[in-house]
């Protein structure tokens, strides 16, 4: 690949998130070291809290929304970066009225994904 | 770091282009693994033909540009992503009347920039 547009690269439901799609915009397949996904999360949608076995580096594209990593919570918006290292709990919410659409970024090493329980 | 908004990210300009300035938004010292950067593009500006020795994988964030990636041009808007392989030549050359504004990952590896001779 040399250019695409995100609209049409496939949109897939997140299975462990909620009214959550990502888009594969460069795969670990097309990029040697890293993949670029892009996250739509409709209003009232978000993950619950989970860990990965990779870091995640992000971009805010459009909304809002609350996030946790670890033990801490932000109101993030458009233009705000996140880093969440690998293992570090983290979940999001969508808490605006619009879609809450960011950029994630992983590196090309093996993922496994691990749902938390809630905390009461 | 955990979360950091774009605009609190000192904004440097890159020696090598024309009105473009650059942001690194997420260090090589902060992820393990690759760098998070924007660059902005004024009217006018943009970079000339050179190589890296590093991949980029590239989003557009603002804006519409012309860009070169080896022998091929496109004209790229918001929500376009491009994927320049390493040593591959490619230049910017924001054809708009606005600020042309993308994000730039690249891996933590040497990156050696090598501006090429203007074909004629």
């Amino acid at each position: 690949m040399s250019v695409k547009h995100a609209r049409d690269v496939e949109k897939q439901i997140v299975k462990a998130g909620d009214k959550t799609t990502i888009q594969v915009l460069i795969s670990s397949q097309e990029g040697p070291n890293f993949a670029l996904r892009r996250f739509v999360m409709e209003p009232g949608g978000g993950m619950p809290n989970h860990t990965n076995t990779v870091e995640h580096e992000q971009y805010v594209l459009a909304g809002h929304a609350t996030i946790g990593i670890g033990t801490e919570t932000f109101d993030v918006y458009v233009g705000d970066v996140a880093f969440i290292p690998e293992g570090v709990p983290h979940w999001y919410q969508n808490t605006g009225e619009e879609n809450f659409e960011f950029l994630c970024i992983i590196p090309n090493k093996p993922d496994v994904i691990e749902i938390l329980e809630k905390e009461c």
